[in-house]
């Protein structure tokens, strides 16, 4: 298998990034924040969310977000849409792509959203088909393919299921994600081996966190396998909920430094990326979590 | 290439890690290091160094820390020896190990110890020699072998000459060291390659820094063509001279995760190095610099 050439990322920033902020972000920082990264080279940005404000309040500004931004072609700027109501209200807002989501872990689909991985894609399944019909491109986050905070380890056949119904209802494309980092090159290579057996791999990407560190060596490890599609987070933001204090999404300038130091294109400008990094970390009070940007920003400051 | 099934680490914490700390760190406190790591399995320590305490204060306890260590059989306990004189006092001690150093920068080896490479390996050309005549083996750590703060990007061939340099001189064993942390995947991976025109795979190891997030990347893209040995600093102990405030050597707790999520065996206990990585931590008065430690940390916090 040769590695790919080219890498498209997705960054996650402003929606899985910042849902879980306890201070509300203004729209205008969450909108400074989308500039920022398509500016520096981004097509493929996960705005917001349409859920209820109740679970997610950080999201209540979703309308606020998506009208602000002055939109680049091009660009796919994805939302969360976790309902057909949430779904309706995001159509307005004229999304390139809406996110659908399930978990490889019964547990975590029970704890998550209160029924079985079956119900919660059968509930998706009139999301996917009006989103269809509107044009709009739908992908599949599938949680917990290698871990589960209740239940530990997930088998790659519990992947395979979740796959097979993402197809069944018409999702186009699917995220592997390890949503509690717990996940190693073979490990993270056998979940992805199992959602092959429905989805070609130009139609899945990888979703890691770097919560043990890993995040880096399981990219490397599924483009060995040919995958090109990796979901990313400027700054590293959104720590993660099960490991108070630890880290969360993988920081988006971590995976660009290593794929341009493998000489593979991502059309992205670096030095901008973290300036974007720096834009919502000094907004948020902290330093950006991501160790490419902290030797970056020490070099810069001499 | 098969991925080795056992992967040896050396434990450069107590050396590598704690030389450049500002403030003196007592003698029994690194001796309770060193016994924490060989609790935990480590089989391979560098303890710390014969150089002028002019140049690294924090080393002038040498004898007490080497005569105060319980050793244990079947443990290499490292030393560092810069020249003839480091070699004869170390000796004293009776390491299992001598280190003798180089750098693949002709700008670094200037900057650094004032001389060309040509000459610094001349000068340990009697080291080495005497460790020989003792029985005692000699490992060489070569720097800068993919970028150097001086010069920027390393060619493999400077990394195969000062391999050349140490094979001439009967060093028997040679660290393939990112010292800065820019390597990415394919670089270290040609460095490798460039020192097996000396040295065979069983005489290589990595040595690879964290500070753009690129260790475990490297360490994996280095195990998928037969490297075995890494060196690894407990609590990523030792920040990175070049980048303020930076990471510097990839912490044994990521690495160790990794290679157990893969199921490599290292004889190493994960919880009682994240133990041994505390204390030190506890002593410095701040948090391991270890994505794993954090996060398995906070599981233990609850």
């Amino acid at each position: 298998m040769t590695i790919p050439s080219r890498v498209k990322l997705v960054d996650v920033g402003p929606r899985d990034g910042l849902q879980n902020e306890k201070s509300p972000v203004p729209a205008a920082v969450k909108i400074g924040l989308v500039h920022r990264l398509q500016d520096a080279g981004l097509t493929n940005i996960e705005v917001t969310s349409y859920v209820s404000p109740k679970w997610v309040p950080q999201m209540a500004d979703n309308h606020e977000v998506m009208s602000g931004i002055a939109r680049q072609g091009g660009i796919v700027y994805s939302v969360l849409t976790p309902n057909l109501k949430g779904f309706e209200a995001a159509v307005l807002d004229r999304p390139d792509e809406i996110v659908v989501f399930g978990s490889a872990s019964e547990a975590f689909s029970q704890k998550n959203i209160n029924c079985s991985i079956a119900e919660s894609i059968e509930r998706f399944a009139p999301v996917v088909e009006a989103a269809r019909a509107a044009g709009i491109a739908v992908r599949g986050a599938m949680s917990c393919t290698v871990g589960c905070p209740y239940e530990g380890e997930v088998a790659p056949e519990r992947v395979a299921y979740l796959a097979g119904l993402m197809k069944q209802i018409g999702v186009q494309h699917v995220g592997v994600a390890d949503t509690i980092g717990v996940g190693t090159p073979r490990k993270v290579q056998r979940a992805v081996e199992a959602t092959l057996q429905h989805y070609g791999i130009d139609d899945i990407s990888g979703h890691f966190h770097d919560t043990y560190g890993q995040a880096l060596a399981n990219t490397l490890a599924t483009l060995e396998m040919g995958v090109w599609q990796f979901d990313t987070s400027v700054a590293g933001l959104g720590g993660c909920p099960y490991a108070k204090g630890a880290t969360g999404n993988v920081a988006t300038e971590d995976v660009v430094y290593m794929l341009h130091g493998m000489g593979i294109e991502t059309g992205i400008d670096l030095d901008k990326l973290v300036d974007a990094g720096a834009y919502i970390s000094d907004f948020l009070g902290r330093k950006p979590n991501s160790r490419a940007a902290t030797a970056l920003l020490a070099k810069r400051a001499g």
